[in-house]
């Protein structure tokens, strides 16, 4: 458990996402029932470096010990609502080599008529992150801090089919943009994933960061671009989960470091170091079957990592 | 033209392998016929380090212009045999994407009866790279050179597949292998890149590199690992050859620099900075079809592309 005072000092962070039930089958096993959600992997990993502030919703049926397990580390629960009805339950089944899902269920239950509505004591943070929700509910939330500092957001391939308009108004609202290879693509309309970041820098984001996979991450913001390889793991046990645990990393180093992405006088080697973290971060989301990685994790170990990053790509 | 004086003072590099035509096309274009052959991109790559003598076989319909293209950059032709017939010809088409591809026609010609015989003077060349051909002719080749310092070689699925054991016996006898990670996994059957390596090194060579096209590469020494990126190409004409490329460039490297790969005091950096080298020269490459863009590369270019890759990582 962290110590909660340690963040005192440190810059808040704000969560907005899914706080799921996750069914998981991959070659390594198969859990029919455990804590998930975009918002629970965002949140979790971001707890390691800064004060966070999860909103999202739950059923009746959420589990006083996975409260506990948020709670333990360090996250503030007011903006987790519970509704009447039952928590989100999504489950799917990986390939062989896991590089691809096929979903099995998804029931929306609590989820379906979540409207987030920030506490008034998180409208003042000044670092918020959009997992992957509606983006009419995305642009919802942004509305409601309109002097953040940095509003980093995620999408997926539905909301890029079926909402695209108003996916585009939500992310001409941010700072930072983090897509997997395959929604860049299909996003910019751009093969190449140069000219496909660059097209959606024009959106709006000053930062674009593209999501590989096992084969790592690349940033571009503007002429600046930082590409890191993906850290090789020995044993993948569940995927689920790791690019929200990026996005965490990411986001929650920039506001540890108190930094200000728009700011001109912004070190660049400093977003470099966030990709770094999320990387870090997403790897060890994949050690265990969900969030079961975060029990045991701790800061040195996430640091320890992030040194063996350097070592790997230092010539 | 390179001054040919320049490599007096640096080691050489024997490269066998295949000199051949083409016939490419690609999202980009279609080019019905021109030079290619993994011993003609491993020598030009590698041309840019050292001084590179190639053993091959070409037939009578092998134009003087791509003898002179050769031969200008340096390349010492007095391996390159010309037997009765015609020069080897293979043809393919790439998917949209580039990733993949289908081999349209194979015409071996004189390739067919290559018998590789070095010239007395190359057996005490201190540097060896081994493209992809019959095992059975790598390891007559690799009798020729007992006493060579880097033995270094690539293969294919074929050979895999067809003639497992003449490979492992021929790999046995190299310092480095370089494969595709799709190779890796099925020489290896190991799934896991990391794993694979492992099993790949316990086969005989100390060094291992798997390539992974657009993502980059990854050398694995004992417990060393270097993670390249992959470079970030604005426009990619013709993927062809770049494999072939990184290898020469990797070899030239450690050629240039008189490495002894086998050696105790080895600096591991200088393994990274080979496999940096490899990939520019693999990036250079795709920029135009078949070896056009090495008609015009300088090595200025080749150095200033490994500084884009040193900020491209740095963080």
């Amino acid at each position: 458990m962290p110590a909660a005072g340690r963040y005192n000092q440190v810059m808040s962070l704000v969560v907005v996402g899914s706080v799921a039930y996750d069914g998981v089958e991959t070659p390594r096993g198969r859990v029919e029932r455990m804590l998930g959600g975009a918002g629970t992997f965002i949140s979790v990993s971001a707890s390691y470096f800064t004060q966070v502030c999860l909103v999202g919703v739950v059923g009746e049926d959420f589990a006083e010990e996975d409260r506990a397990f948020l709670a333990g580390r360090g996250i503030d629960l007011e903006g987790l609502q519970t509704a009447p009805g039952k928590t989100f339950y999504w489950s799917c089944i990986y390939s062989e080599d896991m590089n691809e899902r096929t979903t099995l269920r998804t029931e929306l239950n609590v989820f379906a008529n979540f409207r987030p509505e920030l506490p008034a004591r998180y409208r003042s943070c000044p670092y918020i992150v959009l997992g992957n929700i509606q983006p009419a509910l995305q642009r919802r939330v942004r509305a409601q801090v309109p002097q953040a500092r940095l509003v980093a957001g995620d999408t997926m391939n539905y909301w890029i089919e079926t909402g695209r308009d108003e996916l585009l108004a939500a992310i001409a609202e941010w700072d930072a943009l983090l897509v997997n290879d395959g929604e860049a693509r299909l996003l910019s309309g751009e093969r190449n994933l140069r000219r496909a970041a660059r097209r959606l820098e024009e959106a709006g984001p000053r930062i674009v960061v593209v999501k590989r996979g096992e084969f790592g991450a690349v940033l571009f913001a503007g002429d600046y671009v930082f590409a890191a390889p993906g850290y090789l793991l020995e044993e993948v046990w569940d995927p689920t989960g790791a690019g929200d645990c990026f996005l965490g990393g990411f986001a929650g180093y920039l506001a540890e470091r108190g930094l200000d992405p728009r700011s001109p006088e912004l070190d660049r080697k400093e977003l470099a170091r966030a990709v770094v973290y999320g990387s870090v971060l997403g790897s060890f989301c994949c050690e265990r079957f969900g969030v079961d990685r975060f029990r045991t994790l701790t800061r040195a170990e996430i640091d320890e990592r992030f040194l063996e990053f350097k070592r790997l790509t230092e010539f």
